[in-house]
């Protein structure tokens, strides 16, 4: 299958391990059997959530991101604990980012943001029948929440407000659930 | 402006640089004073390249993507060469990776594919008026194009056909474009 495409792993090692970023650097095998490096992140994966209120409002985020030293609208979001469930996680970082828990749970789908150099991938859940609670951000975690409509939402992507992929995506997502054309 | 979720530079420092990679770890200041450290790949940006057809039809790419150890369906792009314009990359990659020019080129949007670990971000560009040549895949760069139509791209998003950020994303602008609820 696809073997003019295919790379195939010759050797592997640790290149970097800093506290929060892991660098794999592995020796390739090319299709026409040149051999080459291939350096990239390993990510344990995460989710994201797109908390839909009972009045058709989302709660969103904003938090400044520090590698590019600004301030994003993020839909809740974070990394998987190791052999945890991807909708346990969901339901943890909701929680914990927003104090909020929600009575549905559905998957939306999985995208993979940064395919030239992370293993990463998101999967996407839609929550509905939120209540309202405490929430418990990590030490050295801020951030602030607030509510949108999805007209809203589609407003800032196409103005350029919105650039964080897994909420861009996450707003196009509820614009087709929410017209009934696709369903999670 | 946002003192409640600024974090400030204190320290700045290389932590990994490889072949391809490059890790910088800063020390920073919270919102409430205390210190962190912070860990992001130094990225150039990227372009993305919407290419439409005069039939309506959009050229597309299959290409092997390591860290994940599968073949992707993508849009045309490519890292900005220090100095480069971004349209001017996008004018090479797109005839780099496929051979086609374009007569009309137009800006999208600019999207931000990992804000916790990468200052990457990401300009798309819709090109059209489209005239084939010859391609010329860098040494070591395998892939191979072929064509769809808009409805079968959202098909394929919607199945999780497409998962890559950059072609999601720039799917779901070619379905506004086309229905002329947006403009680029």
């Amino acid at each position: 299958m696809d073997l003019h495409l295919k790379e195939t792993q010759v050797d592997t090692e640790v290149a970097y391990e800093g506290h929060f970023l892991k660098v794999q650097r592995d020796t390739i095998q090319l299709p026409d059997g040149q051999r080459a490096k291939r350096e990239y992140i390993k990510h344990p994966g995460a989710v994201v959530i797109l908390p839909l209120m009972d009045d058709g409002k989302v709660l969103l985020e904003r938090q400044f991101r520090y590698p590019l030293h600004d301030v994003f609208i993020e839909f809740p979001a974070g990394k998987i604990d190791p052999n945890e469930d991807p909708l346990d996680c969901a339901k943890r970082e909701l929680q914990e980012e927003t104090g909020y828990m929600a009575s549905e749970w559905q998957f939306v789908c999985t995208i993979h943001n940064a395919i030239a150099y992370s293993d990463e991938h998101l999967d996407i859940f839609l929550a509905r029948g939120l209540t309202p609670g405490e929430s418990k951000l990590d030490d050295g975690e801020f951030l602030e929440t607030f509510t949108a409509t999805v007209p809203e939402m589609l407003a800032w992507v196409r103005e350029g407000k919105i650039t964080d992929v897994k909420t861009v995506i996450g707003t196009f997502w509820l614009e087709k659930m929410a017209s009934g054309q696709w369903k999670a």
